[in-house]
């Protein structure tokens, strides 16, 4: 069951079916010329930045903080309300009382006697930061084990938390790093949102995952673990319970999909040694990325199962990490269709190689 | 039925009915601090540039070229197949007999006995690039108002010919300018390609426009030019025939929306009055934007009907136009939820301030 194309030189379509989306693997394209001279970005030095140590004033207050078993600092870690929040609900001492009652459903199209085209709402929910260091440090890459850890056991606690409001509907922990990827700070931070609202694609991608379970009576992130680990050429690397790969059609260069290989829905429930064991492999495949692509921005994403997905047999959780290689171009916006220069085997067998 | 909030301040959700999707407008983002330093992208002098006069052995053999009444020069604007493209068929001297027969509809997911997670399959189609100055010009804006309207008419031109060929099922005609919006060169040129798939998402915005029409008994884009027009808060510009509004749900700030006021569903079948009107009216917007957003990259995508919507009631052709002024960051590429942090009746207003 290996790959029998040339996955160097042919241009093909692969088909996406989570998404039920073509994307278009290009190596060609990997020849342009390039007129545009990248200027490394100069993040500033760290002398006004609000996340570093001595400077808690500049931020809301603590929600949640960490503190390694042998520091002798005030934290390790650290979770604040974002000062600039897309969301609108206030976020300091949250007994969520200000939510109003969850909407049920929400995206549909109501069949009401006239379409609205102008139809807005308000949106309720949290927005979270995770500093994950008292130091200017910029990626998790130059922290230790046990300093990951800290940062993961933060992930799951305010996912838990935020999730375990019955008046929301999703949410969702994301990574970026470097402006390309869309960070405004450059101290190393992640953070999270949380919806009253279940956003239409993700409501899309549950769908599909229900309707794999019914026809197949697997789910289909189990099967997909099965079928990568054993054709190999997609993956970068496995532990007992984890397995990273190249998803055969990503769309962006060098995506690496983190799955449990064992049905978990729900990140946020993950065990203890689970959570160690997934934030050092998380942190290798970061300094993977960094040998593969010096200085270019990255993000990642954890996907949990939503409110109304929870427990479920057919939602599968996963962790998503992409470095931002290239860029969404008129064609993208235009069509929806992505064109990937690097076939996802080429990308695997770089991450590979690079070792940690 | 002007809009009551006030627009500079209140986080809320807008609902986009063509994509069925939820944006999250977002102006207090707007206040976030920035780390990184934002290196103006020095482009190359054009001493190698292959889109130069005198350099035409450096692309493939020309399509199509166009030359202004007064000119002198063996061509202003110049059509090659694109030396890298996202497509495979050859494009030299194109009778298309190199490309299969129509699929008829090949996005669905075949109800098969199992499904199958590593579908793939040729693409086929064209790649194309228009040259639109011989000179190393790296805007539009630069070009008087003849070289401006020749441009356009080599995209009329080209889509018609691409969507002429009953074996493909979609084409698309965009421009990249600058790094952030995916150029790799600074020459001002556009970029046309067609396939013989209708991606996914063009397919949903067709299912959304029929539905519309089937509902409502009018076209989805003859309403939203009404709706615009009679609103006036978004309204940017209009000519006889055109109008140009910052949509209300738009994903990106700033983004702008040119409409013919009548219905038309295919682009590549304007007179030629309505294409010399529309190549201005484009050209202005181009210069608006620059003023408002020096040094900033931005795209521009013609929508017009694929090869199913050809002559439809439903499907109205549309220009989009767009800043770069954001970044897809890990929220957006979590969720497809996107974060626009100026709402659409301030960039409008901007927009409008900005005199050309």
């Amino acid at each position: 069951m290996t790959c029998e194309r040339d996955e160097a030189t042919t241009n093909e379509l692969r088909h996406d079916w989570l998404a039920d989306r073509w994307v278009i693997i290009a190596p060609q394209r990997t020849e342009r010329p390039d007129d545009f001279v990248r200027q490394p970005v100069e993040p500033a030095d760290g002398a006004d930045c609000p996340f570093c140590r001595g400077r808690e004033d500049n931020t809301p207050a603590a929600v949640a903080s960490y503190t390694g078993r042998h520091s002798s600092l005030a934290w390790d870690v650290r979770v604040v309300p974002n000062k600039f929040p897309a969301v609108n609900a206030p976020l300091v001492g949250v007994e969520s009382s200000y939510l109003p009652p969850r909407s049920g459903g929400s995206n549909g199209n109501r069949q009401t006697e006239s379409i609205d085209l102008f139809r807005r709402r308000d949106l309720s929910g949290g927005h979270e930061v995770i500093v994950e260091s008292p130091l200017h440090v910029q990626s998790i890459s130059q922290l230790d084990r046990e300093a990951t850890g800290l940062i993961f056991e933060a992930y799951r606690d305010r996912l838990r938390y935020w999730l375990n409001d019955r008046r929301l509907e999703y949410a969702v922990l994301f990574k970026n790093v470097g402006e390309d990827a869309g960070a405004s700070l450059a101290h190393t931070h992640s953070q999270l949102i949380a919806t009253d609202m279940l956003p239409t694609d993700v409501e899309r991608a549950v769908r599909r995952m229900r309707l794999f379970a019914d026809q197949e009576a697997s789910c289909l992130f189990c099967r997909m673990a099965e079928d990568e680990l054993e054709q190999g050429s997609r993956l970068v690397e496995q532990t007992p319970d984890f397995l990273a790969f190249c998803p055969f059609a990503s769309r962006l260069p060098s995506l690496v999909t983190i799955l449990p290989k064992t049905h978990q829905s729900e990140f946020e429930k993950i065990s203890n040694a689970q959570l160690e064991q997934l934030s050092w492999l998380t942190h290798r495949l970061v300094r993977r990325i960094e040998r593969c692509y010096p200085d270019r921005a990255y993000n990642f994403v954890i996907h949990t199962a939503p409110a109304c997905e929870q427990g479920s047999e057919a939602f599968h959780w996963r962790l998503e990490i992409f470095p931002r290689l290239t860029k969404v171009a008129g064609f993208e916006w235009g069509s929806d269709c992505y064109i990937n220069p690097l076939a996802p085997e080429m990308a695997a067998a770089a991450l590979r190689q690079a070792g940690v």
